[in-house]
């Protein structure tokens, strides 16, 4: 056996062990060395392979050690028997979905940030103070976040949203998205959620991902329609009262205690109050959340930082009112937070040193002129209107003699990209020939040429 | 009406429009001020409240912003019917669940690591490098995370662990937890799970939460045994190959062979190989991922640098057989990545730079260390033995004179904290008198002081 013993071609490439190990492993895995058979001893495999003993033996232990060969007492190592390796399957290639580079001269999408206004020397100076002063932060922390980033969370939001908690009701984690989804895990009970339509595609996903019946219900100048939600036979609603997607309407007061009444009359209902882009609101203040108008806690705050920071800064939050914080702490205490602590403690640094305030006055100023700019320059526009601009990073335009696929169609062609309002509806029937333009991602120079290719366009 | 308008009593803690708003949001909500009523005209109540025009027109545009009031043209603000608030719950309050502070003097707990090894002045210098040098990161990125975090990713495992994937494969996440739970969203047609007993309860967490039926299988000296497998009716296994938690067994390549055949003998079959403390080994070098032996695509791996790096990084990271990506892009291609991209390029930059390489060395030989100490030091007490001692961070011991529940108990008395194994057993009966032993929390010294006190208490 030792005589015929099948050897590798060493190369340079890789330590001498794992060669031999792996050219071993390769010939009982495909059957060469038979089940049983016995590898060459130590000492020969040195002098047929012509490596030193270190090498066999780090070889050998390796083959021993994954199941390869059995060491046996006085007879060295055999090959063990293996089944062959299950059949491969013929798998069609992937697509390559990583995103081509855009090839829009102007993008106006939703999502973006203006990220020139990002105090990158702060953040860089905040993150590494946060690494260096707190070497107790890389053990595990508290799985609803680190209480000091939620208590500067409760605090800032007291001050900024009128919302009334205690930290302890509230859960850091990565991404509304995220918190959507760990929320609906929270409510197995309610089998139909409530949604805006047209609204937010991501909440829609959510709700069929964990086997809901998502419910779009209409959307009027006032949001969703309490009417629509009390005949829905829904437990749960999800609403964006500040500055509803996208159509961007505000809710009103009058309308946010109709929602609140609705949660109140019956057990088992909750709304979600999703107080996305509440921050940038041009023509007056931003409003009170709801959260702090509700006496019955029903209503689940949803909160994020991709908007008022940046996209890249995974940090949202959930504030649960207390029967829902009960619920929480029995089924997912056994968990860690999903945003790490350094990040945790840089976001907190950012809030309690008064530069996330900073932050905000200096990019709603900028937002607040590119809004202006934008829909100055598209509402000579003849027949145009513009709605949804008092606040956000978005606005609606809609223009009559155009159906939406040719507003679309027609910005293409001067390589501006704009969305169809009737990608966020659902049951309800589009409302034709208006699109959803963002402005956060472009400059104010861009916004000025995108206006004029866009008024060329829809000429 | 005027006259007898309600006025507040001015303080110096907050803008004046903001408490003339207050005030008369409150007086409508409480009905003080009947639906229909009307405002004083702006210039009245500069004089009844002895402001100036500015704060009354703020405070005028807030309550119309917000429907309290409504604006009539030629007849000024008149007050909106509201419904009076939603009736409050007595809801008990919540008990505090801030974990208190260690009571225990040592805690061998599982799930430490030591922080004294971590690269502190790297990891800062990096961070801050990250911010500064990508100020694209800000936007939104990949949802499976940034490609070259993904190409370095696979670049490691393909050194370290022997795993055979594209970049596109691999999915980026805020832990391994987060990880599981998207991978159950993304085979919902698994109604039931097999889990390896005693195992990992966060798996076993998972599952229920998801609404499958976790079904416990027996692991022997090898793993999860094929036979229960076959027979289980699941069609997907969760097993820790590598170091099964909480046993410390390492799976031969025989088993892992079985394991691949029963996952590639029927469709919709799927294996979730967690490596799990696979980079930390006693007796040899970490053995090969099961993913790299699987020609017919149904293994999927999940890693995370969680216990490598530290719990505060919550990076994890899935490696999708190619028909699961297929799946996971129709269905989760809307979402965003829920890292951090700083955090994931400070990761990349430590994983290229070779810190991630010098790291494990330091820390896998000092681990090696307290493994050797904390296990030579325990084995000296009559009856005691010793199990899963050849890799990861913790080990078994089992006493026969005393249960379970006592080793424990006068553990404890001595203010050790151990945890007993019953807690990772389900279906299974548990083995009595055995404790699971984490030591990466420890010093060296008090490994040595906290094993004279286990020798004490179960002399």
């Amino acid at each position: 056996m030792a005589e015929s013993f099948p050897l590798p071609v060493f190369h340079s490439g890789a330590p001498l062990y794992d060669q031999l190990y792996r050219h071993i492993a390769g010939a009982i895995q495909s059957g060469a060395l038979s089940p049983g058979a016995k590898l060459p001893s130590k000492r020969r495999m040195c002098a047929l392979a012509g490596v030193s003993m270190s090498t066999v033996e780090t070889a050998y232990s390796l083959l021993a050690a994954e199941g390869y060969v059995l060491a046996k007492p006085r007879s060295g190592y055999v090959c063990a028997d293996l089944l062959p390796p299950a059949p491969g399957l013929a798998v069609p290639p992937v697509r390559a979905a990583d995103p081509t580079p855009s090839r829009w001269a102007f993008d106006c999408s939703t999502s973006s940030v203006d990220v020139s206004a990002f105090p990158f020397s702060s953040w860089a100076r905040i993150t590494k103070e946060a690494v260096y002063e707190n070497p107790g932060l890389l053990q595990r922390g508290h799985p609803q976040g680190d209480e000091p980033l939620r208590a500067a969370l409760a605090s800032l939001l007291a001050q900024y949203r009128g919302v009334r908690c205690d930290p302890e009701q509230i859960v850091v984690g990565a991404g509304a998205d995220y918190l959507l989804s760990l929320l609906l895990q929270l409510l197995p009970e309610q089998r139909a959620v409530a949604l805006e339509d047209p609204g937010y595609p991501a909440a829609y996903a959510a709700a069929t991902l964990h086997g809901r019946q998502a419910v779009p219900l209409p959307v009027d100048g006032e949001g969703m329609c309490p009417e629509a939600l009390a005949d829905s036979g829904a437990g749960l609603a999800y609403v964006t009262p500040s500055h509803q997607f996208p159509l961007g309407v505000t809710m009103p007061v009058g309308r946010r205690s109709r929602l609140l009444h609705w949660a109140a009359s019956a057990p088992d209902r909750w709304i979600i109050e999703d107080d996305y882009d509440s921050e940038f609101r041009w023509s007056s203040r931003p409003i009170p959340a709801m959260q702090g108008l509700d006496r019955a806690g029903r209503v689940v705050y949803l909160g994020t930082f991709s908007r008022s920071i940046a996209p890249a800064i995974r940090v949202a939050y959930l504030i649960l009112p207390r029967p829902l914080l009960e619920r929480y702490r029995s089924t997912f205490s056994h968990g860690a937070c999903t945003v790490s602590r350094f990040e945790q403690e840089s976001l907190r640094r950012f809030l309690v040193q008064g530069l996330y305030g900073r932050h905000l006055r200096r990019t709603g100023n900028l937002y607040r002129k590119k809004c202006a700019l934008f829909t100055g320059a598209l509402s000579n526009i003849p027949g145009a209107s513009i709605s949804g601009a008092e606040g956000g990073l978005h606005f609606l335009l809609t223009l009559p003699r155009f159906t939406e696929e040719e507003l679309v169609a027609r910005a293409a062609e001067k390589s501006v990209r704009v969305h169809p309002l009737s990608r966020y509806c659902h049951a309800a029937p589009p409302r034709l020939s208006t699109v959803v333009l963002g402005f956060a991602g472009l400059g104010m120079e861009e916004i000025g040429r995108a206006a004029e290719l866009l008024r060329e366009a829809w000429a």
